[in-house]
This record gives structure tokens, C-alpha cells and sequence, in this order.
């Protein structure tokens, strides 16, 4: 039995969501497969891991045992992670950054950052992650905004061994501006079904 | 006379920040050939625009009167924007997330994102736009991790005229990392020096 935490970046209500949307395929399809697994769920919105910003106030308790470390401990402590990851302006949503920001800790998740190229080394060596991601445009309209890469980058850069994204692209272009979410991503059910069956 | 806005994007007390020491000798050039501009500074580790992260919750008041609005009138009202961004786990820093959440605005501040390529309008068309940036690793040893060009797409996005960056790699880096700020940035003060004079 393997524990797969779920992480909440998105600020949209989960019936208005894609990326809620991909998430539910993606986890009707992974329970499917894995029907003992512990699934914990994360929302953002509502935790101070995703609320509380890194400030010169709040720098001394950031990575307490009750803020940071908790969530270090619990990333230590599952198997798999599933980052749900819509755009916000060219990015993550600023409370994925405060989550970021309080589990990427020198010699807690990783070591030797500033040694040499190519020499640091990531500490959550046996979790594997799942992005799945969304944007408003298509890729590549906005080349300099790849929140899927830093992500990508981040969690491999902390050690974990990271699928291959999934990226919904161009949600806010026609014709997928005019459709439901269910009908959105219904165009890359089989991706996720596919990527659901091999995590 | 002009207006000048800067925005402390670093968690860094001033006297132990690169970045700051950045900002104090472009300053110093600045005010000596621009004696009579207003400089207006905004720390982010001290305002709401800074500190209050967009979720499900906040999402109805984060672009009200008082908060995203009042911060992009300003941006409409200033001339010339400095912006000090320091990276934080190969990004900017949650703060200045938050104020870019707060102040891109559809039909305030940019206009046709979802058009086609190529469409979309800025409308900050009068700002000039100078960023002041540093990293622990030097340039290219985390190519996802690229805030300086986020930044930059960014703030041109928006309809800013964007000055060449300035970026202070390696700080975390020896030699750099043994140094105190004044020191590190020495190596560069003719750069704040000549962009000063040009902005």
C-alpha cells in the first residue's frame, strides 16, 4: 500500500476547474489500479503552507516544526505526489510558491545546491510526482512563462523522480474558452488515464 | 519631474541584502542626476499587496479599491518603476508574486491575452521599467529556474518599456559567498552606475 498526497494549486472552486477536472479522471482511474492506497488530500487555500508568504517577519518560524518541517516530514513520508498546477500570470498560483518555499530546505530536501554544476543533491529520493497543469494560452505564446518546467525543475532539483507532465494548454483560447471543463478535458481523457495506470 | 517607484521584492533585512546594496548605489546615481524626482518605495514585506496571497477566499476583494487597484493607479500615476528581486527557490519571491497577482488585470493593465500570438496589448505604455535582480547559483546551472526573464516578459507584457536587467549571479557561490554585500556588488558598480544615468 502506497500514500499519494494531493496538492491543491488552484484557487478556482473544483466544479469551474480543468485542473480539478483532470485531477478527478486521473485519480478515478489511479484508485482504480491502486484501490489501497491512502490518498491525502492538501488544498492550499486553506493551510498555511499555501497562505503565508516568506517575509522578513515570518523568516525565523517559516520552516517550524508546526509550518516548514511538517510538511517536509509528510513529503518524507508518502510514496507519490500529485501537484495539481493552473497558471497564474506566467506561474504557479502564489500559494504553490509558499508551499514550494516552505519544503525546499537545505539539508531537508536537498544539499550541496552551490557547490558545483551538476553536484547537488535531492533528498525526497523515493517520491515520485505527477504535474498536472493547465494555462490560459497555448504554449509557447509566452515563452519566458513555463511554469511547468519550474516545476518540473524544482522536483527533481529536491530529488524526486517526476513523470512526465501533463499540460492543458490554451484553456482560454477558442474553442476550448466556449466549453465546460468536463468538456475541455475530455480532449486528454486517455492521457491521464495513461499516465494514472503507470504512477 | 518624474516618479519613481520602487518595490522591495527581497526578504532580506537591507544592511545583509545584495540586492539592496544593488538598489543603494543605483539610487545614489539616480537622485544625482535626477535631484528633483519623487521616489516612492513600496516594501512588500509590509503591505497587504505583498503579504496577501490570491485563494478561493480572497479572490473577490483581491483587485478591489484598496488593494490590487490602488496599487495598479499607481502604477498608472508613477513614471519609472525599480524593481529589487532577489530569487527565492528558483523564482521571484512569494511577495512580488503577489503583487504581480495584484496588479495584472485584464482591461487595466493588459488587454488580449487570448486574442491570437502576438495580440495582446500592455497598457502601462508609459512606464520604463529598470529590475535589479540576484541569485544564489550562477546563470545556467538551473536553466527552469529563470525569474529575470519572467520578470521581463512580464512587466513587457503589461506595456512597460523594459531597461536591460541587471543580474548578480553566484552570490551563494565562492568567491562571491565569502563577501560581505558591498563587496559582492562592487564588482558590478559601474553597470548600476551607467544604468542609473541612462534610466
Amino acid at each position: 500500500m502506497s500514500k499519494l498526497l494531493v496538492i491543491n494549486g488552484s484557487v478556482i472552486p473544483s466544479d469551474k476547474s480543468n485542473s480539478h477536472e483532470m485531477a478527478r479522471i486521473f485519480l478515478e482511474e489511479y484508485k482504480k489500479v491502486n484501490p489501497n492506497d491512502e490518498i491525502i488530500e492538501l488544498d492550499l487555500n486553506k493551510l498555511v503552507v499555501g497562505t503565508n508568504v516568506l517575509t522578513t517577519e515570518t523568516f525565523s518560524t517559516y520552516w517550524g516544526e508546526e509550518e516548514g518541517m511538517k510538511y517536509i516530514n509528510q513529503l518524507k513520508d508518502v510514496d507519490k505526489l500529485l501537484v495539481i498546477a493552473p497558471m497564474y500570470n506566467f506561474h504557479v498560483s502564489g500559494m504553490l510558491k509558499n508551499y514550494i518555499d516552505h519544503v525546499a530546505l537545505a539539508n531537508q530536501t536537498f544539499s550541496y545546491k552551490y557547490a558545483t554544476k551538476g553536484a547537488s543533491i535531492g533528498l525526497l529520493d523515493k517520491l515520485k510526482v505527477q504535474i498536472l497543469a493547465t494555462q490560459g494560452a497555448p504554449k509557447g505564446w509566452y515563452p519566458w512563462g513555463d511554469h511547468v518546467a519550474y516545476l518540473k525543475g524544482t522536483w527533481e532539483f529536491m530529488g524526486a523522480k517526476v513523470a512526465e507532465p501533463i499540460l492543458l494548454a490554451g484553456v482560454k483560447v477558442e474553442p476550448l474558452s466556449t466549453q465546460s471543463p468536463k468538456e475541455i478535458v475530455s480532449s486528454i481523457t486517455s492521457d491521464l488515464i495513461a499516465a494514472a495506470k503507470k504512477f
